[in-house]
């Protein structure tokens, strides 16, 4: 009956506006429950952040920082925020440019035992071995604090960080030995690094991640092995020694030019207040990106599509960021800092999604006191979504961190990462892991909780600087 | 208190002994309580078959025919039945010699989107592409028929099957297109194959596994595609023409010189009848065929190093066989059968262990009427191990198909094989993949069943012989 349509929707504009109260003014509206249908509904129900995602993975695929996938995406990306009606600018971003050639590696035979090959990929940024490979005695350890205590016994040796990630919440630590294990190893005089893939599920499946080397120490090469092959190697060092070769053909380019994609609604009331949502553009280059951060990328743009549809617009501008190289380098994400110091001051809001395509649990934030108090009436709209939850713990993100000491509340739509880890930075993080329904899920979710930012009366309480300096 | 146990081992045997019938000559004692609690209580307790299978994946590894990884697997067999004090010997088997090189692929980009990777494995058997690769339009089938079907579009395409399997049970009818695909689509003048890769699970992981080409048709290049990448081209084949370029640098070496590794526990009074326990010592040459067949391998090597602990010896000879090159040819299958022709009609039974190292279900058998009267009673030992029970379905097994002319009766312990193709021919077969537990246990019911056969009074039934010869 499309005929009774504009009844309805007049019948519950009524409904929900608000108690008059002749003796004072009105108060501002906040958002309103018809937004919430017309949000909630299209994300459900139109099935374009899925599409848009296969046409992101299938038809530009690994869009690693400097690569020509990278240069696509970004053309794509500004392609369909202009299909979209949505306003879209490039702001320029120098980037790292590390191509990972060819990677190999095996245990080599003993008296007692046969050669064995390991799945292994490079760490980000590793430089490569000699052509001939590298060969050197394998050192087990699990912390930095055991390759200090190891002392001398580094020496010459490939350190071989067997951390025991087994589910999501174990990634932070998992994530600090590969980031800064290679010099850790070199400065106790170690020739090479491998990594435990961090990851929770294995078909043999390395995963790769960024590493970072420390200034004035060698830099050594590095690369993560499969979880399969760090059990072998903890197998084999149970019975004596090991002794592995490695080949990475890396290169370290000169920096590449590259861009973050901007697009953004224009607020209505107050447009130079602004909440921006972001995502990274680029992605490693194995898989094509789907849940790291595809999801996030089309998420993000989704949400833009359906607010440039709202009429009137949001009060506030809702602005769009695709940061690119958030994975080796954060370059996007501090260009974007910076360019933007000055208006930093009236981003009331910032979030991140860039924790893949599951389903949507429920809102974190990071703001100052009486946050909560602001944005937790406005979750019922979510609540059949099994999202209408302030959650613990605090909302960030890697590309928006750089804008903690300018004091901008963070606000996240926390989504089901358990399984996360089964495909991040692997060959498997592929169009068909992630779930269309998921996705539409956290999409609308997004959609709604990005309007409320834009539309509510007041803005967050702005949270602390942190006390340290960021890295 | 180990004073006791004589003693209650002399109860227990009172207790077992069968009611004197004092009007009869005793029946022929059957299998013996005690000794299935020497069996079971050992495999459940010593760990000895985990022990040796990760000796054999660790140290010995990957074993194609005619590789040095078989070689090194023949001399590891023997070398261990010598230690456990079983007799043994070398039965030679002239293999086929294939060597897999290198191989990739790629979907070729076209106006609308970007080139991208496929993970590929050579079906064994392979011939090579040329070295600048094989470069042709895809064409999506799902049957022989739909080949057919097609008539002329297939002529200088890649032909692609794209099967449904999703469970274990749906292996059969996919490994038949596996098989056979590649003539079928070449005798419509197709110039390669590529298979969905027969699979439960995937994180990008391609799973190799055996072709036949037919006689007078040309041999051309196929590959298994992994799960993801079947559903990529199925995804870019919907939107248009897809075109991929294969390259494969297999090779078809001269047969080279192998053997069956053969075992056995000499039968106390009837030592010509003969209870078989077969298991193939060749894997596929990825991953290191810890479920298939290294599994299968130690169990059958444990039931006979635990039958040959038994004083008096089974009534009958249980003789193990480690089959050479069950993956790709059945040579080691049919030259058991021809050397030892003259002695089929005593082998009373035969048993194999090819299905992964799952724990045990139950039995299952391939005998005339009245097999199940023989074996049902002697199950109970196995039902605390859930798998005291006679199950539907047939006994068998590729190595011991060629001794079904001779109306060999078949048994099997069938084990939980639901996770098993998940990992079977891929990189991912890995020790990490099989449960001691589950081993301990099928270990535990092998050794059970395969005393049963050597010591019931009675033999099976034998079946029919099949009424279409074999292939």
């Amino acid at each position: 009956m499309p005929a009774a349509l504009p009844l309805s929707a007049a019948l519950l504009c009524l409904l929900s506006a608000p108690p008059k109260s002749p003796a004072k003014a009105p108060a501002p509206l906040g958002p309103s429950p018809q937004v919430a249908e017309q949000l909630i509904g299209a994300a459900l129900t139109d099935g374009h952040a899925y599409a848009r995602l296969a046409e992101l993975t299938d038809s530009i695929g690994q869009r690693l920082s400097g690569s020509e996938g990278a240069d696509a995406a970004v053309r794509w990306a500004k392609r369909s925020f202009e299909a979209d009606g949505v306003k879209v600018w490039l702001e320029p971003v120098k980037v790292p440019h590390w191509v990972r050639g060819e990677g190999s590696a095996r245990v080599l035979a003993s008296d007692t035992r046969r050669e064995q090959k390991l799945a292994v990929l490079a760490l980000g940024g590793s430089v490569a071995t000699p052509p001939e490979g590298l060969t050197a005695e394998v050192v087990e350890v699990r912390s930095f604090e055991e390759v200090a205590a190891l002392g001398d016994k580094v020496k010459g040796k490939v350190v071989f960080f067997n951390h025991s990630m087994a589910e999501t919440k174990d990634y932070g630590p998992a994530a600090a030995l590969r980031t800064r294990g290679a010099s850790v190893a070199a400065k106790a005089g170690a020739v090479g690094m491998l990594i435990r893939s961090l990851a929770t599920a294995s078909l043999r499946t390395p995963h790769t991640g960024a590493l970072r080397y420390d200034e004035g120490v060698p830099a050594i090469p590095a690369a993560a092995v499969s979880v399969e092959d760090a059990q072998l190697l903890h197998r084999l060092l149970g019975a004596g020694p090991v002794k592995v070769e490695l080949k990475l053909s890396c290169q370290t380019l000169p920096d590449a030019d590259s861009f973050n994609v901007v697009a953004e609604v224009k607020g209505r009331e107050k447009p130079r207040e602004v909440v921006l949502l972001g995502a990274h553009l680029d992605s490693w280059d194995v898989g094509t990106g789907a849940h790291d951060d595809g999801a996030g990328v089309t998420m993000v743009m989704e949400a833009a599509r359906l607010l440039a549809r709202l009429k009137p617009a949001p009060r506030r501008t809702v602005r769009v960021v695709l940061f690119m190289n958030e994975e080796n380098g954060l370059r996007g994400g501090r260009a974007y800092a910076e360019a933007h110091a000055a208006e930093l001051g009236e981003h009331v809001a910032a979030l991140e999604m860039d924790a893949g395509g599951g389903r949507p649990l429920g809102v974190v934030l990071r703001a100052g006191p009486g946050g909560d108090a602001l944005v937790k009436p406005w979750l019922r709209p979510l609540e059949a979504l099994g999202a209408g939850v302030l959650l613990p713990g605090e909302a960030g993100g890697a590309d928006i961190s750089p804008l903690m000491p300018a004091r901008v509340p963070f606000v996240g739509v926390r989504v089901d990462a358990s399984r996360y880890f089964d495909v991040h930075h692997s060959e498997a993080d592929t169009l068909d892991k992630v779930d269309p329904k998921d996705l539409a899920q956290s999409t609308a979710a997004l959609a709604w909780v990005s309007y409320v930012l834009a539309e509510v009366p007041g803005v967050l309480p702005r949270p602390d600087a942190p006390a340290t300096p960021l890295p």
